[in-house]
């Protein structure tokens, strides 16, 4: 694991984080230094409990999880998102409570001392609310010196949002918290739903995840039947958006961006109805990818690669002819 | 005349003002029964003048002009767009000062007596900020019961806003006023940046201006001059958008939308950093458009045809081949 980069992955475990999860751990690239769990999909707690019955199936209950923030900054946790991840957070698939607990840190300090002990080399991944990234900058503001960059699931350019129709669900959870880490002094890779929206996986990549060796795998591929029913209206067919995985090859690099300029971007944080909402300044982008000078937000508009095939050929081996 | 629909015009004229104007003003289709300006593009006054100046170029100053609200419902004028339309509004072609005078009457109240007095036939086309509509609604509340519709340039839906990143400058020029425009009970029609930025007049089609037998066309053909420089950095040629004619032909009835649903719009009227935007809900449009039940709002997309040789066939004669 020597010449892996290592991770601190941020999540709100989740059947997509979930599946970001299995293709992390199945990653020679990368490795997860520790996981911090936020709330969003579900609670921070509950995905903290989801992400180590997730890790013991693994048998890789050496990595550390830390439960983090349960409120956003500035309001209550108002209980996720049932009705896309099911009451547990895992589309309602019961998995064996894992044995390990919760590393007794506060996910924030956990993220900061994998800084410390990784000066330059650790990359985080946050796949939730920002709302831990923005506590350990408030608690170690010399965090943006210590990580390498930022890979952020979140946001929408030009793309409608998916709670608001301008916000997307983890920068609506917590914009106060987005603006923090937005306006810090640190590269950041957005991968907002204009390019999530136009990665899906369908009921025949299910039948592998659930015919894979992998049990993590195997696991997700049953959280999944609920969410395809959830996005039957949005694509009209038994198919899921690769949200949090698309962030998660990106990182990893196999996926690379093919168009993604440098731009940009600040948080609605008024109780306006834009609340929520990343405003990306695209105006000069017309005319193909620009990188606007002094702009650290880089905003992933288009792949070289479908993310699907991607993770099924790590997580199930080549397609069955 | 009597068959012609009447329309209420107004504007902020402005040199693609002028040229939605000089198509008005050679269509049968509708009859001009009276113009109001307001503060935009250039001042109320300013604009008022001008469009004087255009009528007497067409030998048409019977048509009635009055200057309406000069400053935006919440803010004072700030000196409109210079740098886009030229120090007189109109790329500083001189015109010859018209001998008509303006309208007594404030541009809201000229709406309402003309509402009045055609009930449930009247169109109004607004080219401009919002402030004499809502000026008008806040005078006669009943105003939506006399009007036969609305139509609007303005807004963005998912396309990059021109003043901000997320706001079109006709609403972002009073926000407040196009909250109450939005708000109240009529069909709207708006022609957003989205459509506008996709038809465009080049440099061929302004020299058709200039041989035109039309003097104004030819006026605004000389107006244009500038206008199409300000645009090279944005579509890397000469070519000018044509944000009000497209405006003018929907309504006239020559070019037809073909990709225009009914959603909720919302005007982003708050402090934050998107104030200004029109906040459509495009989430139920991935697969086609389709009509939300109960809204009043329809956002043009697609036209059926490009604006450019729709309006030089009817200024300018057929091309010479």
């Amino acid at each position: 694991m020597s010449d892996a980069t290592p991770i601190y992955l941020d999540c709100d475990t989740g059947i997509d984080d979930a599946l970001a999860l299995a293709y992390l751990l199945a990653s020679p690239e990368v490795h997860l230094a520790g996981i911090g769990t936020v709330s969003g999909n579900t609670s921070a707690t509950a995905a903290a409990e989801n992400t180590l019955a997730l890790l013991a199936l693994a048998g890789r209950e050496d990595i550390a999880v830390a439960v983090g923030a349960v409120d956003p900054l500035a309001a209550t946790y108002r209980g996720g998102a049932p009705q896309v991840h099911g009451g547990n957070g895992i589309g309602g698939v019961t998995l064996e409570p894992a044995v390990a607990r919760p590393d007794p840190r506060h996910a924030a300090d956990m993220l900061i001392d994998l800084a410390k002990a990784h000066p330059g080399e650790l990359r985080i991944l946050a796949l939730g609310p920002l709302t831990n990234l923005a506590v350990a900058l408030e608690r170690e503001p010399s965090l943006p010196d210590l990580v390498r960059d930022v890979v952020v699931m979140g946001g929408a350019a030009l793309a409608p949002g998916n709670t608001t129709p301008v916000a997307e669900a983890n920068i609506a959870n917590d914009p106060e918290a987005a603006a923090a880490v937005l306006r810090a002094d640190w590269d950041i890779t957005l991968v907002p739903l204009d390019v999530t929206m136009e990665h899906v996986l369908d009921e025949q990549g299910r039948k592998r995840l659930l015919e894979s060796p992998d049990p993590v795998a195997r696991a997700v591929g049953e959280a999944l039947e609920s969410y395809l029913d959830f996005y039957l209206d949005i694509y009209g067919y038994r198919a899921c958006a690769l949200h949090d995985p698309l962030a998660a090859t990106l990182l990893v690099g196999t996926v690379t961006a093919t168009r993604a300029p440098h731009v940009p971007v600040v948080i609605d944080d008024s109780d306006g109805p834009g609340r929520g909402q990343t405003i990306a300044d695209m105006r000069g982008q017309r005319r193909g990818p620009v990188d606007v000078p002094g702009a650290r937000c880089q905003m992933v508009l288009e792949t070289d690669l479908q993310v699907a095939p991607v993770l099924l050929d790590r997580l199930a081996g080549p397609p069955v002819a």
